[in-house]
């Protein structure tokens, strides 16, 4: 049978990591997750009674295309609690996850072959997504010294539009608002368009991310309720859009997904309310991170720069080995620890590259410390 | 901002209808509702309450990215059940809603320009799905003699693909084993793709609807929780694609959408074993498809084809207006039962036909019926 070749998109390396792991638990050994990337907690617990609620009262059938109202206008409602930004909640779209919006935001933008620049390291979904479609990923080699961050000197020149991520997955680095401002003006000096994926916004540690609505309504500004609201599965996430674009983003969402999931709006309405909860999770969060900050370099893992959010350190290992997947292979079967080689995140130089992820309990990443500081002090002999 | 092309889908007319309804009833109006898609009872009982058990026991977090196991291998049962199929559990893909199939079999399958032929009178979703992903939709305009489905001679020759459903939206007709191994084998024959939507099976009549898995293992089937299993809102439905598709479509499923909600198959695979509900479910629809096949002459609405399966009386109203949409109108202000005009099913003859839906209670469409007979009789004058 047929296939496109559209569809030839690249493997998760991770996922070998992810599958050697679970083999590894088949045959009785414990191992410690520093891969996953997602949250170790369920929903807030009043999101979930909101849901078990609302399964008795309601038939849950599908939501208009844009979201239920009460939702978008919450949402609206965080940009001034967060950012002192006014937000008119019709800009707002619910969708299902950012992966939804993704989706969204490309076709909205963008025709075939059109070029679309992304930061690497950086999300892998994002390139995918882009080739899925048959658009052109462009990968902006981000320097050290920027903090893996691009900046308006990376861009070639020819984009018809930027993808940037902050806090940034693999390197929970920031972009301050004078390094976004000169990103989105870059942007529109060249026509092309600006995408900011805030995921990790609410997960910051020093001081508060910047949206990408404080500096130009004329940015779509993609969210989601994974990672601050612990709500990775439930799959629903939102975009703000300009204005004069509200509706051909209906038409696009009513075609490509008739609407995200009913209950998982629901819960996400009442997540929003849930900020005892959820700030004790930012409370392990902080923990996990200041035991990450000390224990990596103890272990031998001295080149990491302190993230600003999100729940990620990325590591510099290149002066350990010239192969990240063998690398983590090893830490596996010696340490019983999983983590990430950073090849998903950088193609060019994530073969020196490790992520490890803090999103579980303080006691799963203290033990992981533990066992990652034994296993190196072994490998030094 | 800048804008795509591709991103320039139609409208729904059905929009304007609902948003009429909504105006009227907001205004104090009672409205039947013929024009939703959707049954309107929620999820069976006891599939909601595995949710509200699991929410209290697990994170919810994503699962793999072809579904939970014990919900593919659950699906793959039911396979045996109602075909006598033996279905290999790994060739099941669980997908978010058969929109999320939809996307992934295009993608996987075709790449830019590609000529992918529908039925018309068909969901117009799918068209417009193609046309964002940059794909060519060929409209099939499908004769009334071969029940508004697609035959051989009508496929032009040079297609890339093409999607045929049964039960059929708007007509609920079906393609018995022959006629759909016909279409399977004239596309084998010209290099094209056969996708078979079988989002209405369970809800028929007089014969069981047969799957493209009784005739070929080398066609993409696209399935639901939607309908039968009454889910709409929870957004999960699958994909059965040959064995050698599969890893492909793992990793499009990976990047595109990470995962299906995770509540929805938890909440989709209870629901599989809810029988009696179900089936008091499709006793409703039964009643309610006598009521139609009955009160829909005596308005006055002869020209219909009873319906093999689905909840949908598509009608041929070309001798009482040339506007189905101005139509549509009238009945909504002067009888208070809001319908579909066919011009979202079929841009060439559809404004001169109408859909029914009857997924709604028995009282609901007897007092529709009833409305829809005293308008016609006043009309008639």
């Amino acid at each position: 049978m047929r296939v496109s070749r559209r569809g030839e998109v690249d493997p998760f390396i991770v996922m070998d990591v992810m599958e050697a792991a679970r083999r590894a638990e088949a045959a009785g050994r414990d191992i410690v997750h520093m891969e996953v990337g997602q949250p170790g907690t369920p929903a807030p617990a009043g999101a979930r009674a909101a849901l078990a609620a609302a399964m008795e009262r309601e038939a849950l059938g599908y939501t208009v295309g844009l979201g239920l109202p009460a939702l978008r206008a919450r949402i609206a409602r965080l940009y001034g609690d967060w950012y002192d930004v006014d937000l008119n909640p019709e800009r707002v779209i619910v969708t299902p996850g950012s992966s939804g919006a993704f989706i969204l935001a490309f076709t909205s933008l963008f025709d075939t072959g059109a070029r679309v620049g992304i930061g690497a390291p950086g999300y892998p979904s994002y390139r995918q997504i882009l080739s899925a479609l048959d658009l052109t990923p462009v990968m902006l080699e981000c320097a050290p010294e920027n903090r893996l961050q691009p900046v308006p000197g990376d861009l070639p020149g020819d984009l018809d539009g930027l993808m940037v991520a902050s806090p940034a997955n693999p390197s929970g680095t920031m972009l301050d608002k004078p390094a976004l401002a000169a990103l989105i003006e870059a942007c529109a000096g060249q026509g092309a368009a600006f995408i900011s994926d805030e995921i990790y916004h609410g997960i910051e540690y020093d001081k508060k991310a910047v949206t990408a609505l404080e500096i130009s309504d004329e940015t779509y500004v993609i969210n989601s309720f994974s990672k601050y609201f612990s709500m990775t599965g439930w799959r629903v996430g939102w975009m703000v859009v300009p204005e004069d674009h509200v509706r051909r983003i209906e038409r696009l969402a009513q075609n490509l997904f008739i609407c995200a999931s009913h209950a998982a709006q629901v819960v996400a309405l009442a997540a929003m309310d849930c900020t005892d909860e959820l700030e004790a999770n930012m409370a392990v969060y902080r923990e996990n991170r200041r035991l990450m900050l000390d224990g990596l370099p103890k272990a031998g893992f001295t080149k990491i720069a302190p993230p600003d959010g999100a729940f990620y350190v990325y590591a510099d290992v290149s002066d350990l080995t010239e192969d990240s997947r063998a690398f983590a292979a090893e830490i596996l079967q010696e340490a019983g620890v999983a983590v990430t080689p950073g090849l998903d995140f950088d193609p060019g130089r994530g073969a020196g590259t490790l992520r490890f992820s803090y999103a579980q309990s303080s006691e799963a990443i203290a033990e992981g410390l533990a066992r990652l500081e034994r296993f190196m002090t072994a490998r030094r002999g």
